[in-house]
């Protein structure tokens, strides 16, 4: 099943979208994907109501898509978890997953503009796979255990001001959290189509130049791993959005470095999970 | 006025406490003290039907008390902000806030249980004063603005397990997110009485004995400006918690270091803003 959400931001309304493209309205069977969607058995029920063959009404045409999950309790992050990625940004490749988190507030649609910030010169892409949280967990007892607190997956973009991130006094999370720099989507594909994220092609293009080429089989700590590992340190809950680091190709690692200005295009893929379209501009 | 919620941890239910210390149930008033809250007028609201004398019903006797505020959207947390708590670290005085975030999970109330997470031996105390966020904001455009988007005050502990922050792979989050990690409370203190939140002690012990003493005179970055300053670079959301750094005396410091185990009571203490009691217990 493909959730899917749509309407203005703020005022999205939950919905799955069919083999055919055509987006259905779930809100009579569903008040978003949120915690207490996903925590009370929410995708088992609009499973059963989809697969019944209820009819469902269509969403309007035209209608803006917005991040597939409502607005998360933590977005939850992992660096340099892919090994050619941490070449290219000069550091040492990691013994043990590096968490960071980003400001929930940065979450936006997969077609919604990029706003480069105010002062920035150094805003970069990132593809990535986004895992989401399907049951709060503490304590997994084993990566094995993590498949059954996942709901689902789908794209997202980690844009990073780099100049904020690294230059400006010591943790990421102040170049990673401004507004729309979480893109999520479009859909959120659940477990039981896609049961193994460890073998998807990601790719990312700025202006249709191909810049990320990545595999989710190259990541250095796996999702199941990344979730069992998180849930050693912290109480990981449903609708949580987990993302799980990107691969080679990110602006600051060409030579010379290059990165987003306002007018730029930036397309992301990720086998059985669509593709984003964003076109960035200056925040105003 | 003084913004209190009791009941069971997520059931929580908005009230006030009296000057008489005696604690009224809002729950007429307000669904509870949120983004909706803050962001459409609550406190404003709220404090006409106290001062109208509007009769209110009592509190249970002996009913716990929770985080002064709902769940926030973000925890924001600025490190290092007392100079005399970066020497005791072996760091450098931060030249621009140093900004990372907990995880939302981590919030509990003021009397709770502090939990030593599964295989710490490095959990450390931080008391701080809490700026809960009135108004949503970005790019504000002065320290002068940041008093319009400020709702009120609290006491922090900022607990950090120094293992898990510093010595497990990179970010600060990773040992700062743990379940009870951010007990906030017991009360929040509206702007109105509290107008300088730059001259108020803090202090906090541990099983009786004086660990931290300090003065939020001494914050190397003040109030206004670390609520000015993250606005560049996010956007700030009513009823986000912005912790605003610790005064010297943390475990760490302690030569040798000194860090909490099961049994351990620790109390905290601001001007104006009551104090917290928790007892430290092994998460199970």
């Amino acid at each position: 099943m493909k959730l899917i959400r749509f309407g203005l931001k703020g005022f999205e309304k939950p919905g799955v979208i069919l083999a055919d493209g055509s987006i259905k309205d779930c809100s009579a069977h569903a008040s978003d994907y949120d915690h207490a969607f996903f925590s009370s058995g929410g995708i088992e029920r609009l499973r059963a109501v989809v697969k019944a063959g209820e009819l469902l009404p269509d969403a309007p045409a035209g209608v803006r898509i917005g991040a597939p999950v409502a607005r998360p309790r933590n977005v939850l992050a992992i660096g340099l978890n892919y090994s050619q990625h941490a070449v290219e940004t000069g550091v040492a490749i990691p013994t043990e997953p590096i968490f960071f988190m980003k400001a929930t507030s940065a979450v936006s649609g997969p077609y919604d503009s990029i706003e480069i910030p105010r002062g920035s010169v150094k805003t970069d892409w990132e593809v990535e796979l986004a895992v989401v949280i399907g049951r709060d967990a503490r304590y997994l007892e084993s990566p094995l255990a993590a498949r059954d607190v996942v709901a689902g997956f789908c794209i997202a973009n980690d844009l990073s001001e780099r100049a904020f991130q690294l230059e400006r006094g010591g943790q990421w999370s102040k170049g990673k959290s401004c507004e729309t720099f979480l893109p999520l989507g479009p859909w959120l594909v659940t477990l039981d189509e896609l049961a193994d994220p460890d073998n998807l092609s990601l790719t990312l293009d700025v202006n249709e130049k191909r810049r990320q080429t990545g595999n989710t089989g190259d990541m250095i700590f796996d999702v199941w791993f990344l979730v069992h590992y998180l849930s050693q340190f912290l109480t990981l809950e449903a609708g949580d959005v987990l993302i799980t680091g990107t691969p080679p190709g990110v602006g600051m690692g060409c030579k010379p470095p290059e990165f987003l200005k306002a007018g730029d295009v930036v397309v992301l893929e990720i086998d059985g999970l669509g593709s984003q379209r964003s076109v960035c501009k200056n925040a105003c």
